[in-house]
């Protein structure tokens, strides 16, 4: 298994603070977000069905007409590889290292490209996999340029993958619309910005074919009934996602603003969190994890990403933390 | 998609009965169970981690070592074929069809075999798999008769793959003690015992190399943090659980004492659920549904299978259109 954020217990242990006591950074989560709505009794007692209202309402808030709903867009990462066989798969990197983690695990050819390289490698690829925008580097692709590539691609069977787990605070830059063009994938999650997480919910947009194909792979109710449910609620409250866009987009600008003032400038970020490639990012990373502050440590380039604290009080404890290290490494 | 139980909206568009009106007998889940344990915030809003507490609850309530929880067995039906390569995979049948289909569908060879047929067959076998009890026939198989198999198939680095999806009114059938063994898996399903179908929740006993595969195939965080959460509380229950298996077990002779009274002996069953192999099961089951009552038809042999009534006006709903089947068909 691969190192993610959000393990609190392991850095509780290693640190020796209580679980209760920590600042958790660690992730690229909303802090906050909904009041869960009821949850009918039979979301729990039932197996779930397909035509309970999840899907068409994931179709409105997502602008598409059709998708598939997986248990986190996770499931979709571990799956799509199998969809393919041999194909040379170029990954924008550094990234969320699940995805070549499982185009590898499938017998996969990779090569991991960096942004300039893309134009010239393009033709020798099968499938090319971004994220956007990236994590954690938070780099922005132009919709333009995406599917300016994907014509490319498409045009010879391949595929444009676009993981867009961090992009509902910037719809605007969302393939989403052009999902069922051939060879066209998106994925999208749900706990990140409506602050679920532990629901394990995520959507794959694309040509109604390969949902099908998808879906055979990965069986009948992988997601669970209680998840439909809320999930159902949350992509209907259009004035509640305004609200959490609102809040993400400033708390993010608040965030990079906090970082520059400490001497800590972002290289890169979006609303979720903001990274910071700089070789005292590993002594950064122990000394806030030393004042029970969660951030995630990243090597090649070494790097930490912080995602938002959930309320004041925790932004004056980073802060706090912040002007401490910047006195004890002036 | 295979076909399954619990399409209660397909049947309510079928039969042009609203979907409030139906009684629903067409799985084999416990139509009861246990009001929900609080459920931790963070349980929904932070990504699910591994040491929360379910898998401890788990190992006690299976009495094993070592298990790991997946997103319904359904998840891990999916997933085992995936680790063995050209398998001669013999299937007791009839039984639940998404074994066959995900054995298929990675390229094994099949064999359907009939009881009859197991002790002669086994030597050509790498994998046996069936489900104890059987579903839909509710054949069960004594655990010395599956040691002795799972033995001579373990000798030659095969598998024997138990299904125990219903099993939990009757654990002095579970192979649980033994599945450490190498070459031993066996599945368990939380939702059926417990009531909780929409939870998505099951776990994959075996020896923890094997285990160690299966959870990198399927990938972190399978598990959301809700179900993670009421299972926790649920496995720890002792006093609800012995509640539960008692009443199912009650139920279950009321079941089939219920059938036998109206000239249609079961061929089989459990506490969950009753099975009828007769010629008149298509006709049986548009005659229930035609009155609101959905059970399960299967094809091959022609045969229905009964889930438990949740309460006294389900039961008296079922035996007055028994009455009416009956005098019909005289």
């Amino acid at each position: 298994m691969l190192e993610h954020g959000g393990r609190l217990r392991a850095a509780s242990l290693r640190f020796g603070i209580p679980l209760a006591d920590w600042l958790d950074l660690s992730t690229g989560i909303a802090p906050y977000g909904w009041s869960l709505p009821d949850i009918p009794p039979a979301a729990w007692t039932r197996l779930p069905e397909q035509d309970d209202g999840l899907e068409s309402a994931a179709c409105d808030y997502y602008g598409v007409d059709s998708l598939l709903p997986v248990a986190g867009s996770q499931a979709a990462i571990q799956a799509l590889p199998r969809l393919r066989r041999n194909a040379r798969v170029g990954l924008f990197a550094p990234a969320y290292a699940e995805h070549a983690a499982a185009w590898s695990r499938e017998g996969h050819h990779l090569l991991t490209i960096g942004e300039v390289d893309i134009e010239r490698e393009l033709e020798r690829l099968d499938v090319l996999l971004l994220v956007n925008p990236n994590n954690p580097t938070g780099r922005r692709f132009a919709p333009e340029q995406l599917l300016a590539w994907h014509a490319r691609l498409a045009a010879r069977g391949g595929w444009l993958l676009v993981d867009e787990a961090f992009i509902d605070c910037t719809p605007q830059h969302s393939l989403a619309a052009y999902s069922e063009r051939p060879g066209l994938i998106v994925l999208r999650s749900f706990g990140k910005f409506f602050g679920l997480a532990g629901i394990r919910l995520g959507f794959v947009l694309a040509q109604q074919g390969l949902l099908e194909r998808l879906a055979e792979l990965l069986g009948p109710w992988t997601v669970s009934g209680p998840a439909r449910a809320v999930a159902t609620a949350l992509l209907q409250d259009q004035a509640g996602q305004r609200v959490q866009r609102q809040r993400l987009l400033v708390d993010g600008e608040r965030l990079g603003e906090l970082l520059r003032e400490h001497g800590l400038p972002p290289s890169g970020g979006c609303a979720l969190f903001h990274w910071i490639a700089c070789e005292r990012a590993a002594g950064l990373h122990d000394f806030l994890a030393g004042h029970g502050i969660l951030t995630r440590l990243f090597d090649n380039p070494t790097s930490l990403r912080f995602g938002l604290p959930a309320d004041e009080p925790g932004w004056q404890r980073l802060e706090l933390a912040l002007q401490v290290f910047t006195k004890e490494s002036a």
